[in-house]
């Protein structure tokens, strides 16, 4: 497919800034347009128009290396690249972040905070060593800068690999509001009024020395001085350019062509507006950070009774804290936070630092509920382990978008945490089937005052019914009873299914069990049910999930059964709606249905 | 056990420098002794013991909170507070890092880098919600500092909580030389030639405000524009005093008196050396940074080969390049790191930027083989995901220390990465039964040009025979033919034990099987023996383990096996060798012959 503006990207090298100017406003309407139509991340794409636009007139992509951080500013990119954004987040067509599957101009997949500078390096060290010449410029919003693997990278050496750009897109906000170091440091060079004309000086003699050409080396360091440095920056090895106003293409072109005719390693740092040019965005970037259709925002019902939930418990409770990493509207907290401002705690882009800290506020005798989505508590993996876990701390942690997300696609997913937590010792691990039992489930682990993890999906969640509260005695919780064949069904969308399935084959009757519990499980269900027909039923990875703990129990028993696994394979799983993707990997309640058939005319 | 000094933590409040300077001087050559009985990380605490001493005569723990960062200064502490180093890292004994099950006076137990800062930052923002009024302090090394969880938590707030005392304990060097810019930041502090007039004057003023009591506060404010002003550490909220001399006792006291009597944020700096007051260790920290009995060097075959296998290799291959985080010496890479200085990449401890730096390199063309701990992997489960398998890119993960670790317990054990990593889409994972056959699983997964894990532990690891290559069609070896009953065991120490069952029980003759590659499983095999008794054999957690693979792989396809799952149980294995923890949770080949003898006795 073919997008509206076709391979821009070669012809508007021979722009005029007025050009590119209505040119910008036209990518801007599609991008608004095509949102409204499709969902996706409106404010930060909105805000990066114009930079984008002069990254291609003044770089030679593909050849060159554009590594976009996170990938939230890539539509611009994409429609000059000959992408459809008519087709965006939907099931076959254009994916909401940067796909090198997608397209040669994308070097890599990229929706996780902060590793364009390690990639960019990396780049960099193979260029290097192997006698190439192109450039590579990482973008990165200053949120994702405060991220510790960006951080990492920042100080991983004095000296930075030459012709390499690093360009932070400095919007002043993350998802949420930043109060951080770093960000103040960013914003100190803001605000010197000197600012603008230094950039109106660094850009005409940026200008003036590319017209002498050979003489550029020699004036460079004269212009070094002049321009507006910064300890931190340089001290990371960059030279550091700006601030320029990313909305301002003459200037940003201008200051481009000047960085591209040096090779040493720049930090180009562009001051832009989320949700620039359209004004709700611009007033509520927040609001317009990531939408769906007709710009309605999406309505999770976990997220909405885990921000409620958490709320009252907090008045009961006055230990209770909430943590979460620049996700406060998403996982639900936007009403904790208000009510409770000095309990909720939200670290920026910095899960591994969020994790920790709880972990520190648990020892000095708070109860930390930490609230990320499993896409992003991969990130903090080590610290659940060692800092949480090891240390035997009561963290409660709330895993939000557990199982398929989405139209986010590959690099949301949130079908791995199981696999990754039900072998941490010391961690009770959960999964309600409806928001009624998440409140269950919770005061249950809370109770405990053990580590503890629940999961559960985004999008609609219907309460299902069922009245047995979840006990020491009673861990899971048979919805249905049957006979011969037994569905063990794990997390909300499962046990939805299940009952759903149940329906499909009457009068077939399989018992069906909410297995709310994924560590432990519960062994006196699994003994009872060990002679019939078993069927685990999960949304994540097969392997190392739910199920493999059921195949994991009778083999440690050394109990025979007859067991079927229903789970995804192990995949990256791109951009469609959760249903379809839900179909791609059979979990449907049909899917479902037509194995509860196959195993009643099994034998034995 | 009480240790040599008692609890000399509470006499030494009243000890003149004099008596100070002489306790230092015992408390040297205990560790020395004691090192050289039990083996240990002798250089980090040798060079902490001023600064320990110092720290407990000026603050009063356990009420207020000593954190120690990584934890390989902690032994001055452990004497102080009544532990006994003669027992170090012995089964039953001391361990070799702070453990709240030890002692009261450790907060944390802690192993991994950079964690010190956030715990202490969660401790501090617990305190001031249930309005407590102690200290809290984190101790920690420079090396620490650049990881990006110590990173995160720095640039966390321009406003860090008061009576929070972050030691930066820089002794100049991390395992392995630090070229970071973080490290160029706090060098440049270093140099500066009136530190020392500026100390002696912050010391002074600090002795006479406390004598002044309640004008402290006032007068404070004067000093602050007299200390050693520094702007990275001042933007990230701290107070900055120093650098002070980490082995004048006098000076400690004094600089640390005066920071208990003011209530801010302070970032002391303190300058120490590496194997301080043992010239042997002074001369080469490195060699002395961890050692065994004797002071020997630990001697893991693995490590060895590896080293050897990737410089040969690397003749061979212009393109292959080694990357670690801070290991070099540990996983083998020394010999390497002469040899082809340019293509070694370090990455100091800073593991997510080792893992998605070298993601770019593989983009870039190179093909890099990425050497780190079992344990230190964990902090890179997302970029292994997210930057190199949801890229399918040819990095090699070289996972040493793989299963019981030994000596350094429970912090260290590489029992989690089989749960972790055989679940992650698109990455294949292998564990050689030996160093011979290490080239010949690094050879097959380096040919096939994808994402590609290889495990296998510390120690002595003895040749074991067997000569089938491996191959697409011989995934496995059966290493033993045999009847009735198979060993189906997966890594270097697991096959070794097999064996040596398979000669216990005899005349009982099982099926031996090497299981070299755990993803993919050789189905061709699992379907042959699927009618035997099975018993699945491996080092690192039965949960989510190679067993749990294999009973997944039969429940997957509806073949019911008798099959019983060996491996450790999940739970935190703390210090002792790694035989006498493979006994504990019952893996040595006695019990795996007793397993094998119940089998050939069951019915069916």
């Amino acid at each position: 497919m073919r997008g509206v503006f076709g391979m821009l990207a070669e012809e508007i090298k021979n722009y005029t800034i007025k050009q590119l100017k209505s040119l910008a406003e036209e990518i801007r309407s599609e991008i608004i347009e095509k949102v409204k139509d499709c969902g996706g991340h409106l404010s930060s794409n909105l805000g990066a128009v114009e930079l984008t636009i002069a990254l291609h007139k003044v770089f030679s992509f593909p050849q060159d290396k554009l590594i976009f951080d996170v990938g939230h500013q890539c539509y611009a990119h994409k429609l000059l690249t000959g992408r459809d954004l008519s087709t965006l987040r939907k099931q076959g067509g254009t994916s909401g972040f940067p796909d090198p599957e997608e397209s040669g101009y994308d070097p890599f997949v990229s929706g996780h905070s902060g590793p364009s500078v390690a990639l960019g390096i990396g780049l960099c060290n193979a260029r290097d060593l192997t006698g190439g010449t192109e450039k590579v410029i990482s973008v990165i919003g200053d949120a994702s800068l405060g991220n510790g693997l960006a951080l990492e990278a920042m100080f991983s050496s004095e000296e930075k690999p030459k012709n390499f750009i690093v360009v932070l897109n400095d919007n002043g906000m993350a998802i949420n509001q930043n109060t951080s170091a770093l960000y103040a440091t960013i914003s100190k060079m803001t605000a010197k009024k000197r600012y603008r004309r230094f950039n109106s000086f660094v850009s005409k003699t940026f200008k003036d020395t590319s017209a002498f050409g050979r003489n550029l080396r020699k004036i460079k360091y004269s212009i070094k001085g002049w321009l507006n440095k910064n300890a931190f920056f340089e001290r990371c090895g960059f030279k550091y350019v700006g601030p320029v106003n990313g909305h301002d293409l003459a200037e940003l072109v201008s200051v481009l062509e000047g960085i591209r005719s040096i090779d040493e390693p720049v930090l180009l740092h562009v001051i832009t507006q989320k949700g620039h040019g359209y004004t709700a965005a611009e007033e509520d970037p927040a609001r317009f950070h990531g939408v769906n259709k007709n710009f309605a925002q999406q309505e999770n019902s976990f997220s909405v009774a885990l921000g409620r939930l958490l709320s009252d418990r907090a008045e009961k409770d006055g230990s209770l804290v909430a943590v979460t990493a620049a996700m406060t509207d998403g996982v639900g907290l936007s009403g904790f936070a208000e009510r409770f401002p000095t309990r909720l705690f939200d670290a920026g882009i910095c899960e591994s630092y969020a994790v920790a800290m709880a972990a520190g506020m648990a020892k000095g005798g708070l109860r930390p509920v930490v609230c990320i989505y499993s896409t992003f508590l991969q990130r903090a993996v080590d610290q659940i382990v060692h800092d949480v876990c090891l240390q035997g701390l009561p963290v409660i942690f709330c895993i939000d978008r557990a199982g398929f997300v989405g139209a986010d696609g590959k690099t949301h997913q949130g079908l791995m945490d199981v696999a990754f937590l039900r072998s941490v010792p010391g961690l009770d691990f959960y999964a309600p089937k409806d928001c009624a039992e998440l409140a269950d489930v919770f005061d249950f682990a809370y109770a405990k005052g053990r580590p503890a993890a629940i999961r559960y999906p985004n999008g609609y969640a219907p309460n299902l019914g069922g009245k047995m509260r979840i006990s020491d005695y009673y861990l899971w919780e048979t919805l249905s009873d049957g006979k011969d064949v037994c569905v063990l069904a794990s997390g909300a969308r499962a046990v939805r299914r299940a009952l759903e399935a149940k329906k499909l084959v009457s009068p077939f009757g399989p018992k069906i069990v909410n297995c709310r519990s994924i560590s432990p499980l519960d062994g006196k269900v699994l003994d009872a049910v060990a002679q019939m027909k078993l069927i685990t039923f999960e949304e994540g990875y097969a392997s190392g999930g739910f199920g493999s703990a059921v195949a994991e129990y009778y083999a440690r028993k050394g109990m025979p059964v007859r067991l079927k696994i229903m789970g995804s394979e192990s995949a990256f799983v791109s951009h469609a709606s959760a249903e379809e993707q839900a179909e791609r990997y059979r979990l449907t309640a049909k899917d479902l249905a037509l194995k509860i058939q196959a195993m009643y005319r099994m034998e034995g």
